[in-house]
């Protein structure tokens, strides 16, 4: 009986470690064909460069729409189809924001004088514009939403100026997003309803430079809405250092509307499933990004990324079992239309989702994968550590997912991952000027991809 | 009897599980210390901006030093030294380097015509020039030694290009590295045994940009010395394409030579151990950098770093039980000789030196530590990767220490360790012009420094 026990596990051992070393063999394929021969920076460099900002509605969201169905075709969709759906159309209208503060400065010899600085404001997302003779107003410094409470009786007729800090000890830098973003989206509809005339907040990033980061606010629509801007860093310490020392006023103007909804479209491109084709499982990242900058990592990376797992994968021969989805969704930043569509679509048709996979958090070297699944499912997902540690997304983790794919779990329990990365670099561009194509690294940016096509090979052979 | 066992394991996990906790809080103070209130970024600015090149025996090594010594004082060292070594005083010598390739080229409707383009070209550290009337010759392409033995009838009196190509299909590009590095270590020697005139290698990099990197050179003396340049990735792919179009020939002039060896330093900060005062540990990075760069990442990031976990342990109120000396080595890149002295005085002294751990591998994100160690040492160290994950170095393997240290293992088998780092871009900027400032991000720095410091305590606790 011991003998046969013996024999079984051996057995089942071996078979467990032939069917593996087949995987680590065609991982290891996959990834020499993306490492070597990627179209993937070459691909983000004409996203960038010869479309660049692409907010939905926007005419460089329709090229984008058009550049993703093409290099789908070319790298080798069986079929590749264009998805509509209605997204809405902020824009920024017109090139004149500004912000300039005035205060008191002393000057030896000459005493207090009026002083003014140009401080590098962008509009958040979404938001409303001032009308072209703009705000002024005296400023009221609020660090917290805590401190909003307490002075809520002084903010009044005036501009708030949120200046909440990200906390530079956490090390993901996620953390200090997450906790400083509730001031973008929520902040101006918190001071509306005290009766503020505007916001102005500290961008939500980490970084040494000046850039303004924008990013969606959201209004709540019981109260006023009220213009809203973010400054850079540097100015932000020097206003709240200014607001120490005494009264300080700012000037303001924004031009943000809205235009009626627009047709925008998620680029969809599949391999057909040969053994399972009605199991789907779906790889994206998001077309669309802000209109100040390239989108480059948020989130050309990920759109180039996910045709590169459809490129390898034709160019190393892989007939996948289950089908695959290569998806780029439209109106991520500010709208989630894209990703609202795809799930509705697939509920209307039925269609059966196994998994689905995002990469939005740049083009930087991966770390690993946050998985939104059941106990069981992270358990059998833990026994591929090993299989993609070598290129990098070791750290398995429970927590992610991704905002286009985010629907698709609420519709059918689909399990989800996010492709997680070094986090340090991305605050630092995240929705500013400087997210361009030059702040991206070819090798970061291809090992992104060698990661997401070990997942979505792993998941493809032995499903969830 | 079990009760007691029991009891017994239970007092021993509690310890344990105290004393991890104690140090968990103690690292976890000293790593805020350091994302919050570090200086290593500020130091980095004004090593690279205010004093910039600083190879071994330049006017920059000497200003180096002063800053070294100053900025150590200053982060609270018990006593600060130079230790005096003599080193090398290798000096390119005029800045009229220069790489022209002339070839046939044919136009349409003209024929064949003689064309002209200019390399970029540096200098290897250490080579000799070519004389102010520079060298031309006929190129012979060389892909590999094995090439080279194939063709070695072919090389005499000509230019031999050797064409090595970083590969990268290896996830961590120091694989790369080290098998291309030997071109740029032998090849000129290599070449010279067969006759050859001088030598181009392609720059050891894998990066999308055309910047030449340059870097030791290691004559063999059985053979000549001969004049060797390296050049960027975009001139050796065009050089290669047309060598496969029929005779190339290149000019070269360089003006590379050694004068008389000079005074150079070790920069040496100490905190004094107070239980075991004589036990000594070492944290460093070099000093030194190439002359054609900032030395941002190599290796100023070591030194900030190094600095770095002296400041946070004096601010935080830390107080060793052993000796901890932060040293910033000489002469790492074209001669060794600030490791080589430390260590010779440190057996001359008889000093017993338990661990050593040096940052040369840029400023990036850390993601682990290189261990030389015995079996039991490493068992002892991987109960602390729990306590250093947190902050990135998660990765502990055998293998590593550092060029500087590695005298100290030599001499009294001391224990050592390399911080390992993410290291994608390492090789775009590594021995290039772009090494500089702007190239290091803030925060990935300062994960250096805590992953370092939460090492250094560890093992000042607990010793080896």
């Amino acid at each position: 009986m011991r003998k046969i026990v013996v024999t079984l596990i051996l057995t089942a051992f071996g078979f467990i470690s032939s069917a593996q070393n087949t995987d680590s063999l065609m991982i290891r394929r996959v990834a020499d064909e993306i490492l070597i021969n990627s179209k993937a920076y070459d691909n983000l460099r004409y996203l960038t460069k010869q479309i660049g900002a692409r907010l939905a509605g926007s005419p460089g969201m329709v090229k984008a729409e058009q550049w993703g169905f093409k290099t789908m075709q070319e790298s080798g969709a069986d079929k590749t189809r264009l998805q509509e759906c209605m997204v809405p159309r902020w824009v920024r209208g017109g090139r004149d924001e500004a912000g300039i503060t005035s205060f008191q400065s002393t000057t030896e010899g000459v005493g207090k004088t009026k002083s003014e600085r140009k401080l590098d404001v962008t509009a958040l997302g979404n938001s409303i514009g001032t009308g072209p003779k703009g705000i002024v107003d005296n400023v009221v410094l609020i660090n917290s939403f805590d401190e909003l409470e307490a002075k809520k009786d002084q903010v009044n007729g005036k501009i708030v100026f949120f200046n909440y800090k990200f906390n530079p000890a956490y090390v993901n830098t996620f953390q200090a997003y997450r906790e400083a973003g509730q001031y973008r989206t929520h902040g101006p509809s918190r001071a509306a309803k005290y009766g503020a005339l505007a916001v102005i907040i500290r961008s939500l990033s980490g970084s040494t430079d000046n850039n303004p980061h924008t990013g969606m606010t959201d209004y709540d629509s019981a109260y006023a809405m009220i213009p809203a801007v973010a400054i850079g860093l540097r100015d932000a310490d020097f206003l709240s250092d200014r607001l120490a020392n005494g009264k300080v006023s700012v000037f303001i103007r924004t031009n943000g509307k809205f235009l009626p909804d627009t047709i925008g479209h998620n680029v969809i491109g599949e391999l057909k499933g040969s053994q399972f084709p009605e199991e789907i499982i779906t790889v994206g990242g998001h077309l669309d990004c802000w209109d100040n900058c390239e989108g480059a990592h948020d989130d050309g990376a990920g759109c180039v990324q996910t045709i590169e797992v459809l490129r390898a994968f034709k160019a190393v021969g892989y007939k996948p079992k289950r089908t695959i989805r290569f998806v780029l969704f439209a109106n991520e930043e500010n709208g989630l239309r894209g990703g609202a569509k795809y799930s509705e679509e697939a509920k209307a048709k039925g269609e059966h989702h196994i998994f689905a996979l995002e990469s939005d958090a740049g083009g930087f070297t991966p770390r690993g994968f946050g998985f939104v699944v059941s106990d069981d499912q992270f358990k059998k997902i833990m026994q591929w550590q090993k299989l993609i540690a070598p290129f990098g997304a070791a750290d398995f983790i429970r927590g992610g997912g991704g905002a286009d794919i985010g629907p698709l779990n609420k519709a059918f329990g689909t399990p989800l991952a996010s492709l997680n990365l070094d986090s340090q670099r991305y605050f630092d561009i995240h929705h500013a000027r400087n997210d361009v194509f030059e702040s991206v690294n070819k090798r970061e940016l291809e090992l992104g991809a060698v990661n997401m096509a070990a997942l979505i090979y792993l998941v493809d052979q032995y499903g969830l």
